[in-house]
This record gives C-alpha cells, sequence and structure tokens, in this order.
C-alpha cells in the first residue's frame, strides 16, 4: 500500500527535512507519489520537500485527500480535512503502483479515488495525549460529531444515541445532495469501510458495519461491494469511528482486491468471498424410530432386570435426598440432594412410558435425556455426559444383547468422558471415587471368570467404600475445592455417596431380580 | 483457522445444542477437532456435544487449551483458564486440516502446540457488559494482573506501572521454571503474541510488543521467530493485553506460516517478512560545491543588479515591520511584521557572507534557506516553497545567464506552487493577491516586446494594487478566515502588503542600479 509513511510529533505534521529522508530512501527511477491529508501543516511540510526533492532530481506527484463530509461546504478550501478515506486512497495508489503504472498514472488514478471518497466521524471519548491530562470535553452521555483525527473538537456535541441513529446521521450527511460531497446517486456501487478511532473493540464496529449496510442498500438504493472494518487511521486511543463512503467502478475494485502485504488491511475482504459456510456431505442421521422410543409389549428377562435396577437406583436417590443437601450443604451449594432427587423423579416418570427397556443401549441414552431436561448445572451434564458416553459403547458393540463385559466397558468409556471432559480424576473427591473402584473390581472379577452378580454385588460394595474414602480427601475439582480441608475432613462427597448408594442399590436389585426369575446368567 | 466458532451468551459457554448444531453443519467424513478452552462449562458442554456427535456417526476429537500461567500451580486443573494462545492452537490446528492430515493427527499438533504455550493478561479497566452498569472495581491508576477473558477479577490489583516493568512481570511469570507451566529453556526458539483484550489501541500494543521483542532475546536468551500483535482473543471493551510466548519449533512455524482467509490473522506476518526497507538507486545529488556557497570574489553585472534588489526588497520588509505587525494585529496574531524582519535581516546578513551572488538559481536556493532557518511558523514555510520552486524553474533552464523570461516563468512556478499546496488562490485575500497580478503583468509585457525594466516596473504596480485591493476581499484561507468581515473591510491583507513592498522595492533597484551601471538590458 506505502512504501513509506512519515511521522511527526504526536498530532503534528512532519518536518520538512523527514519527508525529505523519507523521499530519498525510498524513491526510486519511476519516482515517487505523495499522499498527503489536507490539513495545512502537512500541505505545506509535504510541499515544500516534493519542490526541494524535485530539485534534486526526483520525479514527485502529490495528491491531496479532503474526504471530510462533517461540516457544510467552507468558502474556502479549509473544512475538508483528510480522513479515513485517505486509507482507500493508499490503497487504490499502492495496487496501480504494483501494477506497474507510471508516475503520473499513479497519481491519476489516486486523485480520482480521492474525489470518490466522503468520510464522517464520531467520536465518544476524547483520546489521551501522552503525558498530558486527558480532557473531559466530552461529559457522560455525550458524543461529538464529525471530529477530525488530531483530537480537535468536531462539529458538534449531541446526547449519545442509538448505534443505528448515529450511523443514519453519518450516513445522510456523506450522501447529502446539498453538499454533494461524493458523486455518489442512488443505483450506484460502494465501498464501505467503518474505521475505528483507536479504543473501539472490533466487534462494536462490526455492530456499525452491520446496521450501515441495510441501510445503504435499502434507504439509498446503493449496491455494496466492498465492506472493510477495522482500525485503519486511528486517534491514539479515542472511542468511535468513522465511515468512508467510496463510488466504485471496476478500475477501483481491482486495486482494492490486489493482494498486499499491509498488516492491518483485512486479508479477509481480499475480492469476493467464498462463501463463509461450506456445504459438506453429513453421514446419515440415526433417527430413532417411534417403535424404539416408548416402553414395549412385553419385556424381555434382560428388560425384567433393567427395570428392577433402574427402579431400585432411582428410589434410592430420592430416600437419600436430605442427606445429600446436608452433606452438600457444607462442602458445596446444599442443592445435590434436589437435583439428583429431580433427576431420579423423572427417570421413574419417564421409564414408564418411554424407555425401551428390551434395548439396555438406547435405554441407557434415555435415562440421559430425562437427566438433561430436568437436572440442569454441572451435576446434570456430567450425568448426562456419563450416560451418553456409555451409551456409545455399548450401541458400538452391536449385538443385541448386553453382555456383562459389555456393561464393564461402557462405565470404563463413561468414567473416561467425565474424567476428560469434566477434568477430574480418581482422588479429587468427585463422583469417580466411587465409579473408578467399582469400575476397576468389576472389570477384574469378570476378567478372573467371577459370576456376573457376585462381580457386580464386589463392584458394588467397592464403590462403597471409594464414597467414604472421600472424607479424607481434599477437593480439587468443583465447588468444594474453595472449601477449607477441616470442614471437608468429616464429610464425605455427596456426589460419590450418591453414585455409591445407586450403584449398590441396582446391583443388589440385579441379584434380587435374577433370582427372582430363576436365572443364573444376569444381563444375558 | 476455524470451520465454525460457537457462540454462547456472553461470558456463558454456548449450549451443547448449539454446540452439535456446528458440528453437524460443517462437519464432513474426515471428521471434526473441537479446540476448547479449559474453562468447567465450555468442557463439559463440549464434551456432552462430542459424545452426542460420535453416537450420530461423526468422527470427533476435542482438544482443551489451559495456557493461563497466572496462578500458581493448582491443586487440580481447575486453575489454567484457555487464553489468547487458543488462538495459535486454532492456527496450528487449521493448517494442519488445510494440509490434509487425518483427524487423529491434527488432534496430535493441536495438543503438541496446546502444550507448548503460556499467557498472561494485564488489564486496565474492567469491561462493559451490555445493559449492565460497568463495574468500577479497579480504581484509576489500578491495574489487574493475571485475569480471564470472561470479565473475572485477576490474580493480583496493584498500582499501574510503566509497560516496561507490566511486560517483565509477566514474561517472568509465563516463562518461571518453578511453575515450568511451558516447556521453554535459555536457546529456544519462541513465537511471541500480543493480544489486545478489546479496548487497547494497536499502537499501545505495538508499546509492549516492542518492550517484549529484546527483552526475551537478551533476559531470557531466546530466539523470537515471529511476532503477532493484535486483538485476536477480546473481552468485550478491556482495556489491557495479554502475552502468549510458544514455543516453536519448524512444525508450528510452518503451520504458523500457512496461508489463511480468517481476517483478523495478520496478513504482514506471513513467514520471515522481506525487509521493511527495499533499496533503491538513489539519482546523484547534486551536491554543491563549496566555491558555489560563498560569495564570489567578483561580481558580475547581473549579481551587482540582484545583490542590489535583494537589499533594497529587504530593507524595505525590515521599515515595514511596524506597520504590518499592527495590521496583522487586526486580522491575525499580530506578528506578520515580526517575522518578515527577522527573514529580511538574516537575507541581508547571510548575503555578505555566502550568497553566489552571480549565479541566480542558486542565490534564490540561498534565499529560501536564509528564511527557513529564522523565519518558522507557515509563513516561513510558504517563502521557502516560494524560492524553492522558483529555484527549481531557473535551474530547469540550464543557461548560465538569467533572462526576464527565466524570472517570468520563475514567479508562475513559485506562485502554482503556494497555491497547490497552502491550498488558495486569487481572491483568497493572501499573498497571492499580490502575486497574480504581478506575474500576469509581467508575462503579458515581456511577450508583447516591452522593456524588460518597464515591464518589472509595471508588474510591481499590479502587485500593489492587488495588494491593496484584498481590503475588500473575505478572508478563504489562514487565520484571516475566522475574522468577521466588517473588520477586515478597512485593512489589507499585509502578507501581500509585504509581498508588494518588497517585490516594487526590488523593482525599483534594478532600474535604478541597471541604469548606473550603463546596461540597457538589465538581468541578462
Amino acid at each position: 500500500m506505502l512504501t513509506a509513511a512519515i511521522c511527526g510529533d504526536v498530532f503534528t505534521s512532519p518536518p520538512v527535512d523527514s519527508i525529505l529522508a523519507g523521499i530519498r530512501a525510498v524513491t526510486g527511477p519511476k519516482g515517487c507519489l505523495l499522499v498527503v491529508t489536507n490539513y495545512t501543516g502537512d500541505r505545506l511540510n509535504f510541499g515544500l520537500a516534493a519542490e526541494q526533492a524535485k530539485t534534486e532530481g526526483f520525479q514527485i506527484e502529490t495528491v491531496i485527500v479532503g474526504d471530510d463530509c462533517a461540516l457544510p461546504p467552507p468558502r474556502g478550501i479549509a473544512g475538508r480535512r483528510g480522513l479515513a478515506g485517505t486509507i482507500l486512497v493508499h490503497k487504490v495508489a499502492g495496487a496501480a503502483a504494483a501494477a506497474g503504472l507510471s508516475l503520473a498514472e499513479v497519481a491519476a488514478e489516486a486523485k480520482h479515488a480521492s474525489e470518490m471518497v466522503g468520510t464522517m466521524g464520531v467520536a465518544l471519548s476524547a483520546c489521551a495525549l501522552p503525558g498530558q491530562v486527558t480532557s473531559d470535553r466530552l461529559g457522560p452521555e455525550k458524543m461529538e460529531l464529525g471530529l477530525g483525527v488530531h483530537g480537535e473538537p468536531g462539529a458538534a456535541v449531541v446526547d449519545i444515541q442509538p448505534v443505528e441513529v448515529v450511523v443514519s446521521h453519518v450516513l445522510q450527511q456523506i450522501l447529502s445532495p446539498e453538499t454533494n460531497y461524493v458523486p455518489i446517486t442512488r443505483g450506484n456501487s460502494v465501498v464501505l469501510m467503518v474505521n475505528g478511532l483507536g479504543g473501539t473493540p472490533l466487534m462494536e464496529l462490526l455492530i456499525a458495519a452491520g446496521k450501515a449496510v441495510p441501510k445503504l442498500q435499502l434507504e439509498f438504493g446503493l449496491a455494496v461491494d466492498r465492506v472493510y472494518t477495522g482500525s485503519f487511521m486511528t486517534s491514539l486511543d479515542m472511542a468511535g469511528f468513522s465511515i468512508s463512503i467510496m463510488k466504485a467502478d471496476q478500475s477501483i475494485l481491482e486495486r482494492l482486491d490486489a493482494p498486499t502485504k499491509a498488516p492491518s488491511w483485512p486479508v479477509g475482504t481480499a475480492g469476493n468471498r467464498p462463501p463463509a459456510k461450506i456445504p459438506v456431505p453429513l453421514p446419515s442421521q440415526a433417527t430413532k424410530s417411534e417403535e424404539s422410543l416408548s416402553r414395549p409389549q412385553a419385556l424381555s428377562q434382560q428388560g425384567k432386570i433393567l427395570e428392577a435396577a433402574i427402579e431400585a437406583a432411582a428410589t434410592v436417590v430420592i430416600n437419600l435426598k436430605d442427606s445429600l443437601n446436608e452433606w452438600d450443604g457444607k462442602v458445596g451449594d446444599g442443592d445435590c440432594g434436589s437435583t439428583m432427587c429431580r433427576g431420579a423423579t423423572a427417570i421413574l416418570e419417564d421409564m414408564k412410558n418411554y424407555y425401551p427397556l428390551n434395548d439396555a443401549a438406547e435405554t441407557v441414552s434415555e435415562i440421559g435425556s430425562s437427566i438433561r431436561r430436568v437436572m440442569g448445572g454441572t451435576s446434570g451434564i456430567i450425568y448426562n455426559l456419563l450416560c451418553k458416553a456409555a451409551y456409545a459403547e455399548l450401541k458400538a458393540n452391536g449385538q443385541p444383547e448386553t453382555t456383562p463385559k459389555h456393561w464393564s466397558e461402557a462405565l470404563k468409556s463413561s468414567i473416561s468422558a467425565v474424567s476428560k471432559y469434566g477434568g477430574a480424576t480418581a482422588g479429587y473427591r468427585t463422583m469417580l471415587d466411587a465409579l473408578i473402584p467399582a469400575s476397576k473390581i468389576l472389570e477384574e472379577k469378570l476378567s478372573a471368570g467371577e459370576d456376573p452378580i457376585t462381580a457386580f454385588i464386589l463392584s458394588a460394595e467397592a464403590a462403597t467404600a471409594g464414597a467414604e474414602s472421600t472424607i479424607h480427601m481434599q477437593a480439587q475439582a468443583g465447588r468444594s475445592s474453595y472449601v477449607s480441608a477441616e470442614i471437608l475432613a468429616s464429610i464425605p462427597d455427596p456426589g460419590a455417596m450418591a453414585v455409591a448408594a445407586w450403584y449398590s442399590a441396582a446391583a443388589r436389585a440385579v441379584k434380587e431380580k435374577s433370582q427372582g426369575l430363576g436365572s443364573d446368567g444376569l444381563l444375558c
């Protein structure tokens, strides 16, 4: 975009010698175009440097940009300051130069661009000058219309207004047919630049751009060919923005679209963008049949055992409500029992109508959905996560019957998911301190050829022992991690205790139901 | 960089259904990598969505980023939040995916990157939550160390300190061998990201980056391979920044350098940058010989006439000092006479020693230098500009002798330069109202074959008439444009009057000296 930029002191034109040094440093045989903002100091210092450089044998052209549309047409030329539209002129000139045009042609394109652009700014705060007390000339709830970029006062101070109203006002001012600052009429194509003044977050600039585009299209009848949003010409840390509208023709668009390495030119805006959303083939979604989502007419043997286990587990949680709340009141926010009870109640209710109990995997998934519907909060998500991971594992086995080994694998998957996403592991004083020992014993006993019901019962004992051991643990995750060690030392983790309770109840129910049904190979 | 980003409410994790919708919308046959910041809500909601998506047949991997280095190592995992280092992880993952790697490989690269990066933030203000009264928990002159990006309080509130001290503290915290958060040791290569939190101007971020780079190099013995400065992960309009340091290896650098269309990724930083300054052949500079910059031993006839003209012109300006000041006191700031007198005095002084009076062009250039040295302000620049433009025109003629036609052309060039860079023209109530009629008459009379001395005298009369006509003009440029028409109507423009005075004095001196020297073809 630019080969060199010459800095002056803050809000002061650079002196002639600095400009000359810049010209001498970068000017090649094809010459140098100076793009100068229309401030008296800049015009004169750059002008003198240009004349000096000419006497030294350099080819120099100068384009002066005055795109300000804030004030009514002045009696002279002093009124139209150079604002953010200058950046668009830089881009056009830089791309024209990069395309290999002659100095005269580059200057002509830059001049044309400068005549096609109008800008107006709005400030919500004055800027902080280094080493000076910041002006409070804008009171709270006030904003300034039509400012320059050197901290000079704007055309008017008004009450702060919604961004939509501000954007409307600014667009009307730029496109006013009275002042006729830019030759833009209904049906034209334009380029929009929303420029932050330094302290305005990009998000807020995007909000302004989002208001400006439909207004330009619908109210002014213009095609908006490009939108540039960012902080391009700033005024230190001033809060506010300016809007620039440039009449777009094919040549200007080509120059704006040309690639540049300028770090702050928005890369994503090069040319017509590809659609933000790239269509991808979706895997066929496992849509559950109506049938699979209702309670079967007749329960299989496994279905009956599963029903008994769920009923026992949910009931014990409901009965444990007050104890859980009491423990949680000492180490957390006291609602563990109530939350768990809400989930258990919903499970009992939904099981009567919806759970496809003959399909263990789908039933586990439905338990997750019941929990998700009523439990909320972190524990709701964690239990849902636990069910979804178990479901995925059970489903992955792909067999109609669920074996004890499948259940053991599903428990391991659940623990792994809860640990991964919840961030806890054994010894963190969480539900995992019941689940992990239970899973370990279950797997061990099954591998050792133990009878599955006995394995489940032993596993439940391990869960209870694990839950009780949390009394001696420091909390490392969840709310309890903010509670002092002395208090924790007398209370078990309520989450772990709840797990031990429902897991043990399920184990006992499976044992009883299996014996009642005369089955010696439960769950399979 | 990313195919989709899922938004939650302000400072809240997105809900599972939104995340699932995102996964379903963009996931192709190769699968989907979720890059999740380490906050409990994000972990759980993304975790549950991931498990749900897996049951729907999608391939999903998850990488959790916790790059926060503000707190001492926590007892658990809760302490290390996901901060701006996540953006670097996004870039690595996105480039790896674009390179066609498998999901597992992309996830492995992202996980590796997440383990190589540490971040710490500093806030100078709390952010403004939409619809809420902004917290003033940070008093004036206070700053907060080690904040998160959701407006949560930082690790400590301390007195505000210079950026250098703040940057030092942050770097020490990230690279602390005690916490050992990132495996970076002396001699390593690193990537630096200076991230704005929303309301911090890029200029201030660049100042912080400018402090960080030499510190990393000299104090920590690290090679800084890339620097990314901008607002990448923001906290609404919070003022402040975070610094991220990532250990760089060849693979990471390749991923960071890969092109992307992400609008806010800094385009200029792609790879090793070309040198900012491109060497260009300089035209041979017109170095003036010592001889040409001293008064000649003997003056030529033209030299004598030129000396007389300069002496007369300077003297009349000195004599006019009080009148000029008086006029200027009514329409400007009252120093026109003093400023002009200072210039004229310097010209008389310098002429005695330095002016190469036998070379008219160089003498005019030296007058410009004398003015530049002592006059200052707008009038100093304008007179200097006038001299430089005349010099360039006289020089361009390339002949040893300067003809009346050359002088006339030089005057036209001067007027053109002053008008172009000063922005005024005839009728604007400036010095041009004397110069333009003078130039016009001079050219006319010379073209009509008039005797050059007579032409000069007639031209001087036109200058005086033009200057006096400014009484009836409204000011359109310069300070006088702010003065009421009634006041202006009784006073001529002092700048124009000064021109008329020195121009007329020069004309009279040329006439007298030429006649005294017995030359009838003055100046040639």
